[in-house]
Parts: structure tokens; C-alpha cells; sequence
């Protein structure tokens, strides 16, 4: 045997056979379909971007995970990169608003639903390629934006069967506010920001460790901690917010911000599952004002998050448009659905309808016309591509999942007729052809 | 202002706003409703590939429109690449064969419909992002193969509602027939192929110099002119090739292998369209049976094409396994449709069904309660974000296509109802909450 080259998929990238397939279409349609009821529109944009496009939006840690296309034709060689693939939806969607403003609405809310690309190390969960499902909505800073995303969310995560996911929501100028009332220096809340995000893995102790380890002042690390760590829930975590920010304007502002939110979404589906919650930090540098995430006891991340950024479409139009928006990760979801078995069993059955098996190679031109008659009514139909005996037909349906096979040999032919076999039950029975249609139909169960 | 990136999409692909993403979405349903009526089941595979999948399997040409992707980290600075965006989704179909073959079942039929990446010059119709919806069978050199691909591929294009197509049909090995009876060195074959390939371009002439260019001897090249021109239409063509190729076995198969396909596909769909055409060439070197390819007249180039490859699998599995193919190009189906306006009118109707006012800022709540109400019954509903005058919201809702509004003052809170205005009439009507959907449903003659 010649030397093969490898047929695994590159590494933390997945080939999804047909199951897997209908699983991920099954999770995107009912996203869409909240998404669309919420008045969302779909949006598409390239593969990749022009390298200048993603560069410096990311932060450094996101610099570095970015792929990169090589220039084709005699800049090959040079090894200069001018192409790099989406890192995520946010910055193309920017690049859109700026490019197309004057073909879009004033409020611009649209939905994406599309790969991207992180060269990041691959993990249970975390691939390099992986989908997400992101909503947004352009052009004003009213919280109802971030009341009906929250609800949106929240149908889209009770619409898939979930019943114990929590929302986490913050402020970015309310940890603004904090850090600063808690003796934090300007230069430092970035570190702070870091150390703080871990409360969750490494604790209290491990915290008040890492920011000392940042250059925080031990007294400045506790004052930290006290004003971060959750000790209260609803409505006393906003009280308690607002008496620590009574003097810090700002901070001030965030906390009745965030107050309206909640207030608004008390007569949503979104009431009960959301935690205002200090230490909830979200990575990413253009957060401008509230921040949320999702998250479900038995996966350690989130399911999905995001937030209001005001000043990002500015880097690409030059004055400032409101905006907020949040992304799911279908790749998160569907890792805990499957652990739960949360899927719907008619998912699992992508196969198709009936078999159509073949008697010899001269009925293969009638085996081919029972196949399209069946077809018209919308039945998914395979025709046994080659003479083979029935038995061997039979089983390679079994094999597929397949739960019927037409035959029509001589007799059945002469009466106009086909015989149906449920190879569930083993029961057979002839009807005529034209009332073949309905017969499979029923015997599925499947809608007329 | 500050310097600006460019805010425009990379040289040869787009941004799809939602009118364009519906249209694909569109035929993209047609599509998959016709291959699963069919029985193949989807598959997805990475974006990219280990650069080694793809070097090699599209002759020298294709390898030079290649994206290929840098290494990462530390290994960037040598300008090395390791990934490629994948160029057809063929050789990933047949890599994912070799991969995946113990979970497959013994004739796989699959579907794929995602993008693909070449880095050719831009032109009308030609992108470097293009979708490719392609079908192959894996498992069976049964003639019925092809015929029902043939079968699909008519349905698809009909259910679209193309009616002018016509399926150029031909085979390789007659093709090589007839190079070899025309006296044609088995070495000049390619290149007398790439000529003929031309013929509808530049004309009889035209080609008789290419041929000649290409080292090919004049009389050769009449010879073979005169085989490939196309003066006869259906059986006729068969015959004529069939007498052609008398004296060359492998030739005369072939024929007998398109005489079989013909004859079967007389009772299907494809019965009309199909047009056995001697000079079919196919660029790619990887087909070694029938091959076809699918035209309007008012588009040059194809829609699509494809045919039987027997050995490209064996390359990765290192035996050899019978395929069958084709692959049509969403971007030129949608050029023709959009130019012949083809699309139905309820496809570009993409916006929200229904828009609901805000009052007043307390009034928000309410807003959104009415707005679940709606969603419940599936309604697509947008709620205006902000406080403002109501005319500027019906003025909102007019410039997005919205055709309702629903707003709710004093007087119709304190009745449980809500007025719906019918922005195209300017009818308003008042109606309790409960029967709002259903009111609006009917009134916009959606299915309940």
C-alpha cells in the first residue's frame, strides 16, 4: 500500500456526519426561529476579512489566535498575510453597519449564524471551528435593546428544553465604579478585571493571591474582594450596588441602568432566570455598558454572553453607534444536550422514508418510477442502486434505519400494485400504486 | 475624522444583507427538499484542510488558487502554510470516506451545501466565496446512479422554475475513444481536451488552431473536429458514436454505459433535458465515467456539473471504491433567477409581520407584554426601542416593509385591547389582547 496521507480533519476542527448534521440544524432552527419572531433579520458576511479589519480588536491574547491567509501568486513566498479568517461575528457585523448604513434601518436588528475561527488549543467543548448564534441590535441605547435580547435568549434556551440555565448580568461602568470606590488605580483594572474572572475557579483566597501577584496593594485586594464577592441576590444586590456607588456618578448610573432592565424584564420570560451579579467581568475590551452571560450548572463556561458596545462601530465609521447584542455557542449547547439526551427522538431519524428495492436490472426503470411517485408527496425514498437479492436489500435497509422497503415483482406489477413491507413489524401489504403515497405517509405517522 | 480601515468586503466576496440572505436561503431550501426526496443525507466538513488533503487533486491550475493558511505562533515568521480553505467539496467528501468508512453504510448518499474558496480572478457570477450544493453516491457503479443524480438535479432546477435547461451528458472514456481514434498521441490528450473545451467560445476554426498550436498535427486536429462536433441530437448521437468507437473495447463500453443512462432516465424527469454531447470535456482530471454538465442559454458556463470518479477515494484509502457526483452553484442559479426574476414575492418579504408602538417610556412594559402575546402565535414582531411620536414609528415600520402596527393608549389598556393598524390601508382596528394574533395571522393571510 503507497503511503496514505492522514484523513483525520485538522486538528480541533470536526467532520459532522449525518446525525450530527440534523442535530445542529435542529438547535439553529429553533434559534432562528425565536430570533426571527423577535424581529431579527439574517445577515451573512465572507469567510474572511481583510487582515486590518481584525487586527487590534481583540486584545493581544486574541491577536494571537487569529488565523492568517497567505497573499497567493509571487507573494506567496514573502509569507505575508493580507486575508484572515472571522474571529468571531461582532467586527464583521461593525464593518457591515459602516459599509452599508445607508441601505440598513435606522434600528438595524439583525441575527448571524455562521462559523468562526480561533487557533486556540482544543479542548473538551472548544474546537477552532465552531458556530455562533448571535443577535444584535443597532442604532439605539434604550434598555428595552437588552430587555428583549434577554428574553430572546431565554425563549431560545427554554425553546430547546432547558430549565436550569441562569443569566448573569453586570455593568461595565459599574465595575468601573467598583474598582475605583475599592482603591483600584486606572492602569490596573484590566489586571484586576483578569484575577476577578476566576473567582469562580480558584476562590477567594486564590483571587486575593492573583491580585497581589498583579502589583494590588493587599488592603486594595480585600476591598476588592468585599465589594465583589455576591453575597446577596434580586433586588438587594442592586440596593447594595447603589449604596457602594452612592458617590461615584457613573457607577451610579449603571446601577439605575441596570435597575431598569431587571424592572423591564420582570414581565418577560427573562424574570425569573436573571442574577445581577458584580464579578461578572466578560473578556472582550469593547464593552461599553450592561454585560451578561449565560451559563447552566453542569458546563464550566458559558453558554453563550455578550453586551452593550457603543464605540465599536466608531473604529470602522468614524462616529460612535449604539449597539448590543449577544452571541450562544452551538458547539456548548449541543455538548450538553447530547450528555443530557435532550434531543427529540424524530431528530435521530434523519434516514429516509422507504427503500425501493430492485428485482432485477430490467424492473430497475419501473423501480425508478415507483421512486418518483412516492417522491411527489414529499417522502424521503432511496432506490436500491443495484439487482442484489431481497434479503440483502432488506438488511441494508434495517442497517440504515430505514423502516420500509417497496418490492414489486411480476404480480404486484400486473395489478398495478406495490407491496409495502414494515420491516419493523415484518407485516407486508400490496396497494396500488397511486394510494402508495398515502399508505407510507400514514404508516409513519408523518404530517400530510 | 481619523484614518479609516476599509470597510468594504475583500476583493471577490460579499456581504449578504437579510433581502439577499432570503433569496439563497430560498433556493437553498429547494435544493435540500429535492436531495433528501431523494435520500442523501447531509454532511459538513472544516472549512480547512490539512494543506496536504488538497495539493495535487486539481491539477496544476487549481493548486495556484489555493488559500492557504499560515502557521501559527511561533512558526509564523517562517511564512510556512499548514491549512488551505477547501476548494471543491469533493476531496473533503473523499477524505471524510476514508476517515469514516466503518460508520458509513455500504452506499453512502450524501449531500453538502457550504462554501468554497478559490482565489481566481472576480467576475460576473465568479466569486473567491461561492457555495457549491453538491451530491454524491458512494458505493455502487450501478448505471441507476447516475440517472437518479440526473433525476435531482431536473427536479431542483424545475422546482426552482427554470424551464429552459438542458443536461450535456457524455463519458470520459469515450472521450478517449475518440481522441485516440482521431489519432491524437495519448500524451497530447489534455491538451487537445483544454481546445475542445473552447468550442462553444471561439468556434470550429478557433479551435483548429488551438489544436495545432498545442503540437497537435493539422489533419489530426480535422480528424478530430470532425468526430466532436456536434451535428446529431439523441439516439442518433449514441449511434454515431457507437460506430465511431466499433473497434475500441473500452470506447464501446463507455457508449453502452451512456445508451443504459439514456434509456433509464426516459422515464424520469431528466427524459427532455438530456443531450449526449460528445465534446463535453469536464476540467477536472479526477473523472473516469459519465460526466454532465447543466445550462441556460442566457448564462455562459454552467450551473453545474459532475460525474463518476472511481479512483479519487482510493487516493486516501488506498483502495479503490466507486463515486458519483455533481455539484450545482448557488451563486449563478441565484444570478440567472434574480435577472429573469424568478424569486416568488413572499421570499423577499423577509421583514417583521408586525411593529408595536411605544407610547411613552412606562408604557414600555406593556410593549412588550403585547409583544409577547404575539410571538406566541409565531409572529415575527419588533417593538419600537425608544419613546417617540407616533408617526415617526408608522413612518419607521413603512421604510422596513412592516405592514401593521399595534398600539395601545390609555383607553385601549383599561379595555384589554390592542388597536392593529394596517399601515398599506390605514384601517384601524381595535381588538382584545387574546385575539390579537389570531387577527393579525388572518389579516396577513398567513397559515395558522
Amino acid at each position: 500500500m503507497p503511503d496514505m496521507p492522514s484523513t483525520k480533519p485538522p486538528s480541533g476542527t470536526r467532520d459532522f456526519l449525518p446525525a450530527d448534521v440534523r442535530r445542529r440544524e435542529y438547535v439553529i432552527g429553533v434559534v432562528r426561529g425565536v430570533y426571527e419572531r423577535y424581529g431579527f433579520e439574517p445577515l451573512e458576511t465572507p469567510a474572511f476579512e481583510n487582515i486590518e479589519t481584525l487586527l487590534g480588536k481583540y486584545g493581544e491574547e486574541g491577536n494571537k489566535l487569529i488565523f492568517k491567509i497567505l497573499k497567493r501568486g509571487q507573494h506567496e513566498s514573502t509569507g505575508e498575510a493580507d486575508l484572515a479568517l472571522r474571529y468571531d461575528l461582532t467586527v464583521p457585523l461593525a464593518r457591515v453597519i459602516a459599509q452599508h448604513q445607508s441601505a440598513l434601518p435606522k434600528f438595524f436588528k439583525r441575527y448571524q449564524i455562521q462559523p468562526v475561527w480561533r487557533a486556540d488549543r482544543p479542548a473538551r467543548g472548544r474546537f477552532r471551528e465552531f458556530y455562533q448564534c448571535d443577535i444584535d441590535a443597532i442604532g439605539s441605547t434604550s434598555p428595552l435593546v437588552e430587555v428583549e435580547q434577554l428574553a430572546a435568549l431565554c425563549d431560545v434556551l427554554a425553546g430547546l428544553g432547558f430549565d436550569d440555565f441562569v443569566v448573569r448580568l453586570n455593568h461595565r461602568a459599574a465595575l468601573t465604579g467598583l474598582l475605583e470606590t475599592a482603591g483600584v488605580a486606572p492602569e490596573r483594572h484590566a489586571d484586576a478585571l483578569v484575577a476577578l474572572d476566576k473567582l469562580d475557579k480558584i476562590g477567594r483566597d486564590g483571587v486575593a493571591a492573583d491580585l497581589t501577584a498583579r502589583g494590588i496593594d493587599a488592603a486594595v485586594a480585600d476591598a476588592c474582594l468585599r465589594v465583589f464577592v455576591q453575597e446577596t441576590t434580586g433586588e438587594a444586590t442592586l440596593a447594595r450596588l447603589s449604596g457602594l456607588l452612592h458617590a461615584h456618578p457613573a457607577g451610579r448610573e449603571a446601577v439605575s441602568n441596570l435597575e431598569r432592565i431587571v424592572g423591564l424584564a420582570s414581565g418577560t420570560t427573562a424574570a425569573s432566570r436573571i442574577r445581577v451579579d458584580p464579578s461578572l467581568a466578560r473578556g472582550l475590551s469593547y464593552y461599553t455598558g450592561a454585560i451578561l452571560e449565560v451559563a447552566v450548572p453542569d458546563l464550566s463556561g458559558s453558554l453563550g454572553g455578550g453586551g452593550r458596545y457603543d464605540n465599536l462601530i466608531g473604529m470602522f465609521l468614524g462616529r460612535d453607534v449604539p449597539a448590543c447584542g449577544f452571541s450562544l455557542g452551538l458547539e456548548r449547547i449541543i455538548v450538553v444536550m447530547t450528555e443530557r439526551n435532550m434531543f427529540p427522538e424524530a431528530v435521530s431519524r434523519g434516514v429516509s422514508d422507504i427503500l425501493v428495492t430492485v428485482w432485477d436490472e430490467p424492473s430497475q426503470a419501473d423501480a425508478l418510477h415507483v421512486a418518483s411517485q412516492l417522491r411527489r408527496s414529499g417522502l424521503r425514498v432511496e432506490v436500491y442502486p443495484e439487482a442484489d437479492k431481497l434479503g440483502k436489500q432488506f438488511k441494508y435497509a434495517s442497517s440504515c434505519g430505514t423502516p420500509l422497503v417497496a418490492i414489486r415483482g411480476d404480480d404486484e406489477r400486473a395489478a398495478g400494485q406495490v407491496a409495502i413491507k414494515d420491516l419493523r413489524s415484518g407485516q407486508q401489504t400490496a396497494v396500488s400504486i397511486g394510494e402508495a403515497a398515502g399508505f407510507v405517509t400514514e404508516r409513519l405517522g408523518l404530517k400530510t
